[in-house]
């Protein structure tokens, strides 16, 4: 049966993603008992007012005293001060996971605060948003989209098919990749791209940006995020980021010098390749979702 | 009375952009004279079924020979070569502009090609897509959006208002820079934009696509365009281009910078600005609607 994975399940940190979470287990579950964590009455009101959680707290020791699953949904930033409350409150046998955007940083932390007795499994389901808050909140935030768990050798194969289970409940594809895999391909695909996003922008001038079409303005959406979260990330990530900004300027480079040499056929291939295969990922999810639809 | 500025129009080039433009003036105005030419006549069957023209021929000198105004809208690679075709069968007082993204280049070849009697308006409707053919043209696609248009000291101001009268008249837009000013900003907000997209798919591999949330597919949709048309744009733009793509690799520089020096302050900075220029950028187009509508 759904969600009997785990009988109560505590979200600390009901924002966007801590707020559809709830909403998705109780779409799928009405009868899931969901506690919500958080640091403004404000949101845990409006948490319990759209029916994401059934009991809000301020007092996160009290919040996951009876959780069989705790999910860290905070911005990264707070997870050591949040770790360090919850651990001695924890009963035994709870599992304690997370969405956060980087891992290798996040499970270090986790499994020495949490240590050998208290499990933790590493999240990162990919379905934020440019927009904050528990008002975005949505049942469906979760569904047709991947969450990479981030397994170690400490994790045991039996807790890491639940914590899975929990996320493909919420209608999600689950992946495994170690930690630091995991770091390296999100500064590739996510964390790169959203600093290139915020530059764009800001390489225009005003004049410029109010002659931009639909084109500039959705390749320039995600450059609408938080500030903060983004400058964690990229803090927490920054080795692997300065990879993948170091293999950009590489790209650019060799672009550079297809227009100095004014390499129609060069270009056209370049183009071609990056149409090809941006449509050819398209295509492998869309019949991926035929397989599992 | 809407589109009596010209009665009789000849749309050259019935694909995305044409095909729309065609809906559009008929939209509003079901009596207006449109006639169609193409090179396939695929194309022109289909421009003719949904309604885009009234007419479809693949001679253009025939196309035109009766028109009031002819817009071109085939690829801007074939400029030369239609102009050389029409030139000699505009009637008098028929005025010619078109829908080319690079203006400098187009400008120049039309007024040398057209002459000093057959008067040459340069037009660049933002307003066009990923997508390609008349089967995804539709009425409203320049609603709301911006037509740029390039006017030089042989343009005479009663027959440039004519012609942004017509934009106007299916819902655009209207601003006039000069051809070389359009060519610097759309290097910026558009060209650049384009390759960053392309260069953001290639840098990835395959594992790593499959990993993208829906940030990245926003990021790089306009990656999806066609390789031939941007090639073309790259090469007839490329002075401009570089200027761009070379302020886009300070910006990456600076960026660096702050990640190799883990400067918190510094990103924030930087990601807070991208963010509130965007917002500033979109409440400018929402404000300037309000007035309009």
């Amino acid at each position: 049966m759904k969600f009997k994975r785990f009988d109560s399940i505590t979200i600390v940190g009901v924002g966007l993603l801590g707020g559809s979470l709830g909403l998705a287990v109780k779409a799928n579950d009405p009868d899931a008992r969901i506690v919500g964590v958080g640091h403004r009455q404000i949101s845990l009101d409006k948490a319990l007012e759209i029916g994401a959680v059934d009991l809000a707290t301020c007092d996160a020791a009290e919040g996951v005293h009876d959780a069989d699953l705790v999910v860290l949904c905070t911005p990264v930033g707070l997870f050591e001060s949040m770790l360090r409350r919850i651990a001695p409150a924890l009963k035994r046998h709870a599992v304690v996971t997370d969405v956060g955007s980087t891992k290798v940083s996040v499970v270090r932390l986790a499994e020495r605060i949490l240590g050998p007795k208290r499990p933790f499994v590493g999240s990162h389901p990919i379905a934020g948003s440019e927009q904050r808050g528990v008002g975005f909140a949505r049942a469906d935030l979760f569904v047709g989209k991947t969450c990479i768990l981030t397994p170690t050798a400490r994790t045991r194969p039996a807790l890491l098919r639940r914590v899975a289970g929990f996320w493909q409940d919420v209608g999600m594809r689950t992946v495994e990749l170690s930690p630091g895999k995991h770091d390296r391909t999100l500064a590739n695909v996510s964390h790169l791209p959203h600093a290139v996003a915020s530059l764009l922008v800001n390489v225009q001038n005003a004049a410029e940006l109010d002659m931009a079409g639909t084109g500039f303005i959705d390749a320039t959406r995600i450059a609408g995020g938080d500030p903060v979260m983004w400058r964690d990330i990229c803090l927490d990530n920054r080795k692997a980021l300065l990879g993948a900004t170091e293999a950009m300027q590489e790209q650019l480079d060799a672009f550079n010098d297809l227009l100095r040499e004014a390499d129609g056929p060069g270009l056209q291939r370049l183009f071609t390749r990056a149409q090809k295969r941006r449509a050819d990922m398209l295509e492998r999810r869309l019949r991926q979702r035929r397989v599992e639809g």
